[in-house]
């Protein structure tokens, strides 16, 4: 059985790591969809642009199918350079990312899905309406794809933003980590991963290789003690419904 | 405005040239679908593992780019070793294929489709059922994809097959190769395009970059032959409403 995840957002979740700098990964238990098909891992796993790279979910799938013993299967839908805007539903990106997820689950399972953008929307006319549109993405794209009850893994921006020569919102990054601690408050299995002390490629906008398999570390780490939580769920209401069916 | 085509079929039509064998092809009117979106083409455009390279699609998209002078984009959704069976309505690959295809033509004009596909399907046991599955593929796809008075283009395989120490049936790549001319005779705006004298990889199965260049071209001629005839349908029509109207 394939447990699968899929990747969306941009850049840093399509990856920008450079390979020649790639920490190894053992793929042997690691699949990408391709034409709606299982292969075997090779890089760049999400080639959206030229210069797609090493991702965070190469070392966070290494991790889950050595814990779980199960091959892990990507798919891989993140663009780069891409607003929330563009994430809504009916946008060319979720139907993309629907018709992707729909196929995979034939020959999978799905098992939970990997978010990472919002340097895309760090401008002040852009970040405070940020909740409110990922909200109504979220709430659409589960409802959509059938993954209520998955954990949704949501990765914080970078904190070298501030340094990017590119755009001076960018230092608005904190608005937008806050915004997703926030959220995960409010949504059931929604979890926050702190990018925290990660470090960049010379841009200073792109995780480099090294922190993204730091990142994917994190990212397990977080869906681990969200899918306990779930287990856990499932345990309690099981033991409620002994309980009630022993109370007849 | 974009013209697009989309690719299918198996290796080669994904593309096994080498890179470092590659003909230059100007890239600047060439697009490629990434996430439903077009981006400027980069190698390789079809990467359905990790052994993709040049596609015959570079030299078609060039000179059809330099003749129409509208920008080319490339929908590609080829995976290798694929039987025809595999691309029946319904199937993962079709599917893929014409969600792919209905993304595309929400921000571009559908022109034509490629489709090179065969070698899976040289043994004796499939190679005599292939003209009826194909025929019911080529019947669904259109319909489904609104594609029926747009250019089919099929390649032909290639005549160093019988070489290849992969598998003895490959000797029967003329049987499927008849097939195809047999099909253009029965079906309209369907188009065969001649391997003969092309060249392979030392694999004796993949053409070779430099044959993937020359083989695009054949694509284009073959394609423009049809196109003309759309084109003289059209005038010919109008011109028989015409005559009809001044009867009146």
């Amino acid at each position: 059985m394939i447990h699968s995840f899929l990747l969306i957002g941009q850049s840093n979740m399509a990856g920008r790591g450079f390979i020649e700098e790639a920490i190894p990964v053992d793929n042997s238990n690691i699949k990408i969809l391709r034409n709606g098909r299982w292969v075997k891992m090779f890089r760049p796993i999400n080639p959206d642009r030229k210069m797609s790279g090493v991702s965070l979910a190469e070392s966070f799938a290494e991790k889950y199918a050595e814990k779980h013993g199960v091959d892990v299967g990507l798919i891989c839908c993140a663009d780069g350079g891409t607003h929330i805007e563009q994430w809504q539903k009916g946008s060319i990106l979720y139907d993309n990312a629907l018709s992707q997820i729909k196929l995979a689950a034939r020959t999978s399972t799905i098992a939970g899905i990997l978010w990472h953008q919002g340097e895309g929307d760090c401008s002040e006319e852009l970040c405070y309406a940020y909740e409110k549109r990922f909200l109504q993405f979220l709430d659409d794209f589960r409802s959509d794809s059938g993954t209520e009850n998955i954990p949704f893994i949501i990765g914080g921006l970078g904190d070298f933003l501030p340094d990017c020569s590119l755009s001076d919102s960018l230092k608005n990054y904190t608005i937008i980590n806050d915004t997703f601690k926030n959220i995960c408050k409010k949504k059931h299995l929604v979890a926050f991963v702190d990018a925290t002390g990660l470090t960049a490629n010379p841009d200073l906008l792109h995780f480099n290789a090294k922190s993204l398999y730091e990142f994917g570390l994190r990212y397990f780490e977080a869906y681990e003690k969200i899918a306990d939580g779930i287990m856990l769920e499932e345990k309690e209401n099981s033991d409620s419904e002994r309980t009630k069916m022993e109370e007849l």
